[in-house]
């Protein structure tokens, strides 16, 4: 198995204000052929203010920078302190003007790398008894 | 903005027969602290059998391989040719026993190397009017 794998930026997330979306590069533009089918996507991202060796060595968080939530592994939180700093969220689509997907609202800082888009699908029989421990 | 991020692995995908599990690291178990205490996870992979220049450069696809389906962006899509070849999935965890975590299924090579966990918390409130095109 390869040590590293290499992830090259596919477009940037831009907010402003209350508007929020994601600027695809030119050099992806193809790959968005027919995302206006969907009413939604999943969004993964870089945590790039968070790549350094410190946040990628940071293992166990209190979920939320909250003190008072249980010292978790970060594999049981969606912290941006991770080996691999990949973001995830999904995201409704409002319009698509050439490279540009104008989206609702992202949990995610302006000027993040975009590293990869999917269509969401929902699931056909969603997850039943689907459990969670109490800081959530 | 930076050309190239590195990803490592933390663990790797095993399946024999009906049964899957994900072996997580040494270096990377105190990552899994308070996971016991979720049903299900999302899981972030390589697509390492297409790791190469031109399935890299793939940019649009026939959605599951069937040439019926109309050609389409790999971003609207769960392809796993695309730039970044991650791959994305939802598992029930059906146990963990040290660095190892069985699951109850996973679309998903053996072999895979995994390169985050997540834990998988519902939406408050679903997303509504979901929208997919008709070859979904």
């Amino acid at each position: 198995m390869a040590a590293t794998y290499s992830i090259h930026p596919v477009g940037v997330i831009r907010k402003t204000g209350d508007t929020a979306c994601i600027e695809i590069f030119e050099a992806y533009r193809d790959a968005m052929l027919g995302l206006e089918g969907f009413s939604h996507i999943q969004v993964l991202f870089w945590f790039h203010e968070n790549d350094s060796p410190g946040h990628r060595r940071t293992l166990q968080v209190h979920p939320r920078n909250n003190p008072a939530n249980p010292l978790t592994g970060v594999f049981a939180t969606h912290s941006p302190r991770r080996p691999n700093l990949i973001g995830l969220t999904s995201c409704r689509i409002t319009g698509i003007d050439g490279t540009r997907i104008a989206i609702e609202a992202i949990d995610a800082r302006d000027g993040s790398p975009v590293i990869d888009i999917k269509c969401f699908i929902p699931d056909a029989k969603p997850p039943a008894d689907v459990r969670v421990p109490d800081w959530v």
